[in-house]
């Protein structure tokens, strides 16, 4: 078997962010969850966006933002994801090819805009996502290239994917080819309602070709039905020693918890600033930990990798890193 | 081997706080380390109490502080440790005779007055302990009653025990007296400046008899001068796949992280109310842990119990528990 040439294909929903900070009764008024992401149609979408005419226009989507910091630490990524040829997906791939991403899925030219999500940032820096899909609902088997995931150390898949309907063929096909040339398949849960909405599938990729799982600790709690976080960790652990698997749990402000091989490492945060925007914290978190697991390290630095991309982004408003993370691992000792 | 007739009999200095609401500045005034343990002269402990008319008195001392819980959880607990018969002394021994501990150390009737702490309270509910240990210099091998270790199924010592200079006799013979009845030894280590000042006896000890430690993050830390705490807890799951000890570490606002018996549990808080105090916050989650352990509880559920004990003396002045802990116990389902 031939050696990887890059690190991490990611496949997820393209999404451009409209972040905007608003007060609670903000998110009241509009009916938003706080801290969630809810699927909202174009119509909606629209109305949040007029009613926030200050609001960042920023590339997103939760498993491109992870590739934006496996590029920032070094490594090589590729992101497979469905945007149409319009402002916003123009400026989408804008963002990947600034980043040195690979991309290479067509944009299509009728049907629906480029998907995008209204976040809302309220002054405990937490954001309410809502996501109109748009274009990534004609995300399908097409977009993937088996070649190109078997040129990738790993095939890294959002929760959010198992939305739009056709998506769940071209995981099918990625894995398929992940596994014909021995890579790892990654997964994250994306968020505790999703894991409520593809429970039983999320389960089941588990039970057979997952290598790496990405929780927060509502999310893990969802996914076991556990009473609290210790009865998930232990489920996970269970899971872990009969596959094999390895397991990033993340925890917002108590850092994370990491169980494979064995071993159990609970990992500090590291800060950085003040907290102003957690967009893009578990994706980040993510981005580290691939970084890790692609390069040799041993688990707690995979933990502690994720830890220093997460604790950066969540500095500023955006869900993409705005420093130099190589450098910043390296000052911190961790490259 | 008789069954043990009470669950933990503890050692440890024999102590009356002396409790204030200061400002940050009294530290600095005072040259006060904030969070730690400081050991001062009969003089400076009638300076700092001068200067704190308003001040609470209420039996401590961080040993007899677990006793308390473990009573109140409706377990049995010894107490041994030295007072003088003076009305510090009194006071302290009507607290334990309140809370049907059991205690026949003899008060000694000259030398010095009974231990007192002072402690400086300040806004952020951090404490800062400044201890004179008084009569407690006095406790030698003399006070150990075999038999009276030998009824217990836990042998309990606090790490500052190695400090008065005749304590160390005391700590042996108790020790000889637990392992002849095959009793469980535990450690707390107290405190991470007296971790500097007996480090090479922590270790030592560990290498040949503990069954049971609790540690506090900085002590742990300190304990194995490791960079961060999950260094710490990878020495600490070493120790315990070497030994079978069990180790409870508390994190604070974390939590706390249980290792033993090759499982590894990451506990949260059990949140009581707004943070008053955090006086006795370890030992009672001490007291929690050691009365599920002597009554047979699964590891995660003696953490809960700690977490539940530490929970409820936070929320108030003084080191030891207000509330009924067995009926806070049963409500939050854990007995």
């Amino acid at each position: 078997m031939s050696q990887p040439r890059i690190d991490v294909a990611a496949i997820g929903n393209a999404i451009v962010d409209v972040l905007a900070h608003v007060d609670d009764a903000f998110l009241a008024r509009h009916g938003i969850a706080k801290g969630g992401m809810t699927l909202i149609d174009e119509f909606r979408a629209r109305t949040l966006e007029k009613e926030l005419p200050g609001a960042t226009l920023a590339p997103g989507g939760s498993a491109a933002n992870t590739t934006s910091g496996v590029a920032m630490l070094g490594g090589s990524a590729r992101f497979i994801g469905r945007v149409k040829d319009d402002f916003l997906g123009q400026s989408f791939l804008s963002g990947l090819n600034a980043a040195g991403i690979h991309y290479s899925t067509p944009m299509s030219s009728t049907g629906s805009p480029t998907a995008r999500c209204v976040i809302a940032i309220t002054p405990d820096a937490q954001r309410s996502m809502n996501t109109y899909l748009g274009a990534s609902v004609e995300l399908d088997e097409s977009v993937i290239a088996p070649e190109e995931i078997a040129a990738a150390a790993i095939f890294y898949i959002e929760g959010y994917l198992w939305d739009p309907p056709k998506a769940i063929a071209a995981i099918r096909k990625g894995m398929a080819a992940a596994k014909a040339a021995n890579r790892k398949i990654a997964l994250t849960l994306s968020d505790s309602f999703c894991v409520g909405r593809h429970r039983a599938a999320f389960l089941d990729l588990m039970a057979s070709d997952l290598a790496i799982l990405f929780a927060n600790e509502a999310e893990i709690i969802s996914l076991f039905e556990t009473a609290d976080f210790d009865g998930a960790l232990q489920r996970v652990r269970a899971w872990s020693d009969a596959t094999g698997g390895i397991a990033a749990l993340t925890r917002s402000e108590k850092g994370s918890v990491v169980a494979g091989r064995g071993e159990v490492h609970v990992i500090d945060p590291i800060v950085q600033g003040k907290l102003v925007d957690t967009t893009g914290a578990g994706d980040l978190y993510a981005a580290g930990f691939l970084f890790g697991i692609a390069h040799g390290h041993d688990l707690a630095a995979c933990g502690r990798l994720g830890s220093l991309c997460a604790g950066e982004v969540i500095t500023h408003v955006g869900p993409r890193p705005q420093k130099d993370l190589k450098a910043l691992a390296r000052a911190h000792g961790l490259l």
